[in-house]
């Protein structure tokens, strides 16, 4: 495991297996020595995890001082008694860290409909408090790893405050209002309200904009922590740094999408909104018949014709102004047929970054969105996931 | 090709093959001695064929003679080139046929975003008009497959009448407020208003409940022709024999859906209204991750659950009213998880067809869609297709 090249200060960490379902890292905890600034944003699934309904809580008031996140079950679907394990879990963190139980978010992912086995959970967790060390973020990120087949982490300066953020999830992602687990954590301080703003705006542009497999979590939680140890940092400056890292990370998880081998970026632009814009976009990183063409590097560039008009509600998009680009190969151009050179597209697909451009010829609003292929890789995984 | 027991009165048919792509059959034609009552309904996509643009033109007076139909290329994204050679071939096949071209419906399947190769098409239909034949419309079944494994046609009385019924879809499957390629010949006798109405109220409860893929076609169409020359029979007896008919059909299309080997029903009950019930079966029946695990006979109905909860625009829906199971096996309910027996789940999605029926314990009214899983052979047939 590769460690950070630098590190915020006063947030310390520890991951460990304590045997929710095999050997490998299932149990990590992220904390400041002090209480910190936060904001998060959850799944909007009906069926969200408890978790999800304890974090909803206690981020409420601005304030949180630790994350508490176990991968292997994502206690979904599994009523009052998952309710009750999430809560001992965030009280039995909160007794080993000395901080109110109130400041700490809980996170779970893994399989769905399945208790945890608390008799693990309770022997793993006691004595871990001990444990915590600064430096150990990179840890953390392999602990917080389902099918992933790599850690996404990212750590950049803001003057003098450090900026860290990590992400989890290859399948199961389609966020809507909000993400599959990712964490940051800085020493810069902000205020509350204004990381809860900011982290708002960057999550709509970047992890709301992947799209793996259209299956959005029970579990997906975003959440920051500002604990103000070096001093104030300007606004834009942080915001424009938690975009891009936001952006990487989100480019991470749909690189290392289940079973993907390329990187699908789409971009719609000259649309009507923002909207039509991530509407259109969507449509095109969700058709299953594109996905599996770039798999194949076959040339069938009239599925995304085909994807833009599956968007039947918006009768203000016409064939005659749209065009359609993969790279800078232009296939379509309003009512026109060009000589296409299917060589050349096949060609091109068979980069390991594949991007398409679509004009809708309507407005100035535009959108980018990010997926991946869909490959034999995929059904394997999630064919055998559970067995 | 299995001939069917029997046949509507004044039908007459011819399959050919006209070099479209290949050697097999691609270009049919089914018509009527008489001019017949008809309806059609058609895609909703802002890129649909250019056969789309001239059917909705010649069914608008409620009279068709003749369907017109080639596979292997679906004529869309063909500008003004591709709108002038569907026009040609319908006056070609009207000229052939000594009927007004205004009562053809043309209809093309396959590849988007090329051209047809219209001498070979010129060339194919000279002379077809002396092989039009009684009792071949099982050729027909055949000459509109493309990726489809086996053909969709079924016959049945409704009193002194026929109705034959065929489909063909096995990918881009998922019709809005229409379907695949689907036609109907009748010899019954029913008005235009009343058959439009019919056709409608039967494609919302059949074809628009089939999802393969999620992707809709750009070349969607169903139509029929009741040419009434065997008089009238009551107008709910033949409703319900349509509705049965296009219920197979269905079925036919979704078990033969790219890389199936499950059929897959999926049921909502106890909805608030038919289009929440709708919403929430397609987001089980088109969820990846539900068709893999059904693919994998992996025991994972967590993932029901989760596609439940993504329908998070409907607040009213509360895990602790839902229940979902598989076949007869009640795997949750309420707030309550039950002693699940997963290797009980493992051996019923070993059949060849899988049965999730969900309550959302809210209201009375209920939705069937059907769909399929999803295979390594999806991946493969679409990774291939043009190449």
């Amino acid at each position: 495991m590769q460690s950070l090249p630098f590190y915020p200060q006063g947030f310390r960490s520890c991951a460990k297996n304590i045997g929710i379902r095999d050997t490998t890292l299932d149990f990590t905890v992220i904390a400041s020595d002090v209480p910190a600034a936060a904001a998060a944003m959850f799944t909007q699934s009906r069926f969200c995890g408890a978790a999800i309904t304890v974090g909803r809580e206690h981020v409420t008031d601005g304030q949180l001082q630790a994350f508490v996140i176990n991968s292997k079950n994502a206690n979904v679907s599994t009523g009052a008694q998952g309710l009750a394990n999430i809560r001992e879990i965030v009280q039995l963190v909160a007794d080993e860290l000395h901080i109110a139980p109130q400041d700490v978010l809980p996170s779970s992912t893994g399989v769905i409909g399945w208790q945890l086995p608390m008799d693990k959970v309770r022997a793993g967790i006691r004595g871990f408090g001990t444990d915590m060390r600064e430096g150990q973020l990179h840890v953390s990120a392999h602990a917080i790893m389902t099918t992933d087949t790599r850690p996404k982490l990212h750590a950049r300066k803001i003057g003098d405050a450090v900026l860290v953020g990590m992400a989890k999830g290859v399948g199961m992602i389609e966020p809507n209002m909000a993400t599959m687990l990712s964490y940051f954590v800085t020493d810069a301080r902000i205020p509350a309200d204004q990381l809860k703003q900011c982290l708002q705006e960057v999550v709509n542009l970047t992890f709301n904009m992947v799209s793996v497999d259209t299956d959005t979590s029970t579990s997906d939680t975003v959440a920051i922590m500002a604990n103000g140890l070096a001093g104030e940092v300007p606004l834009a400056d942080f915001r424009q740094a938690l975009l891009e890292m936001a952006t990487e990370l989100a480019r991470d998880i749909a690189r290392d999408g289940e079973g993907a081998t390329k990187l699908l970026e789409v971009t719609v632009e000259h649309a009507a909104s923002f909207e039509q814009a991530k509407r259109v976009a969507k449509s095109i990183v969700n058709s299953p018949l594109v996905k599996t063409a770039i798999f194949g590097t076959d040339p069938n560039w009239g599925r995304v014709a085909m994807a833009i008009g599956k968007c039947s509600e918006y009768t203000d998009i016409v064939p005659e102004k749209v065009s359609i680009a993969f790279g800078d190969l232009l296939l379509f151009q309003g009512d026109a047929v060009d000589q296409v050179d299917l060589a050349q597209l096949k060609a091109y697909l068979h980069n390991s970054e594949v991007t398409i451009h679509v004009s809708l010829g309507i407005g100035d609003a535009r959108a980018t969105v990010w997926g991946c292929d869909l490959s034999y890789e995929y059904v394997r995984i999630n064919g055998e996931y559970t067995t």
